[in-house]
């Protein structure tokens, strides 16, 4: 019997964990499980605790009719740690600079393995925004854009460097870029599930902030307001960006010969306990 | 102290599930949770036929001196079931066609909601090939390609469909695609670091398979093997697509007048129990 209810725990705690985020509720949980309400209510108060003494996430309870129960999960400070720890060190790797001195790090940006535990990161700093959806501008910003929406639960709207006719029509908005002075230009498809919605805005990179402030317009055209701006790497200079507020995880402070330094913003080493 | 071991096997059902594929050593688990690993190997066992009976997933066990515990989660057939559903039921949204006869997905494949179940079950439908990278090609194939790269626990290689200088010196190739005979271009930074490897190609569509071909031609140019092609939706016709093998989530049976018929593929009805 014992044996019983130590298995029914395990699975249980599967079952909350598995669809982070999601509502389940004690009547599909208790038909899975095959156990009265009142045997499930003791259950997921011992998994909570359990969880929570842990710092592994909390367990929220909705009442009412349409109630139930959402896991949610604690930022892995040891896992995001060392992601932070592997980006930096490949980024040091002499073979990653070009002859045009850009540095190489694609394969860094579209690795599930580094990128997710960072967009975890981001969601967790802008969660209190309660934002609709997370934006970003084709191409290397969209693992993080991804893994962040994940975290948050919201869809990724998608705005295109140029104008595609199987999108239907499109907005579209020219732009210097800031730090560069290149005329660029981004595009939404009007169909683009937006409107009115909180909206963060993501990218791998950010100078100047010019593309950050472009789509921060282009949303606005379509009633959506950006209420975040989270970045991987920002450089340190120009300090003033055109954009009010962001958060960077990585911070680049340039120097005239060689890369520079990269090391984690003041905010990602409090959240996750950082020592140098 | 029955307690303790039912918070304990909480605990270890987290700690097991967070990071699933990667292996986790018994002396961390045993050090994490602050028990010998008598009592640890004790629990596991407990843990394994929980899950396993339920069909949550396996836990593997590698001994030696590199060994310890690895979970592989079962893909979630209600879940799919869920995924496959709502996006066939969003397709059929007449709000979708554009004047010009495309219709406007965008948005669903960069929904984590949608895609992930699906990247899962495309992954494991390749697990047993043991690739190295998952490759697709910008940009809206990347969310899938993703998804199919976390549930194999790879990185992700991105074909550009054009050269960038960011990128450093790159191999580009031209091809003809199969359906409306345009040129297209793709091309991969040769700091890509795919040489040799066994690679799974993922896409969002696939007609005649043209794109699929020159991936398959500019990725041997590497040296790297493409192994498997899996695509989110494929049409019926031409029934002889320009690559030997493939495998469709969804076929798209094109009729003269409005949609046609877009249904799971027979691999995926069969995997997931569907239904009709």
């Amino acid at each position: 019997m014992s044996d019983q209810r130590q298995k029914r725990l395990v699975v249980l705690t599967r079952l909350l964990t598995l669809e982070a985020g999601r509502q389940m509720s004690l009547t599909e949980l208790s038909r899975k499980l095959n156990v009265a309400k009142s045997t499930l209510s003791e259950d997921l108060l011992l998994v909570k605790d359990a969880l929570e003494e842990m710092g592994l996430g909390e367990i929220d309870s909705q009442v009412g009719a349409s109630g139930g129960v959402t896991f949610r999960p604690a930022i892995n400070h040891e896992a995001v740690r060392e992601r932070l720890a592997l980006f930096m060190k490949e980024l040091t790797n002499a073979d990653r600079l070009t002859p045009d001195g850009f540095l190489y790090v694609t394969d860094l940006l579209f690795s599930p393995r580094i990128i997710d535990g960072l967009g975890a990161l981001l969601g967790e700093r802008f969660r209190s925004l309660k934002v609709d959806h997370v934006a970003t501008v084709e191409t290397r910003g969209i693992p993080l854009a991804l893994a962040s929406a994940r975290a948050l639960m919201v869809d990724m709207v998608l705005l295109r460097r140029d104008h595609r006719l199987s999108e239907g029509s499109s907005l579209s908005i020219n732009y210097l870029s800031g730090s560069s002075r290149h005329v660029q230009s981004m595009s939404l498809a009007r169909r683009a599930p937006v409107r009115g919605g909180r909206v963060l805005f993501v990218d791998d990179f950010m100078q100047a902030g010019g593309t950050a402030r472009a789509a921060q317009d282009l949303l606005g055209d379509f009633g959506a307001h950006v209420v975040g701006v989270g970045v991987l790497v920002a450089t340190s200079q120009p300090q003033q960006k055109l954009v009010d507020e962001y958060s960077a995880i990585f911070e680049w402070t340039r120097s005239e010969e060689g890369m520079g330094e990269v090391r984690p913003s003041g905010w990602v080493r409090r959240t996750v306990k950082w020592e140098e």
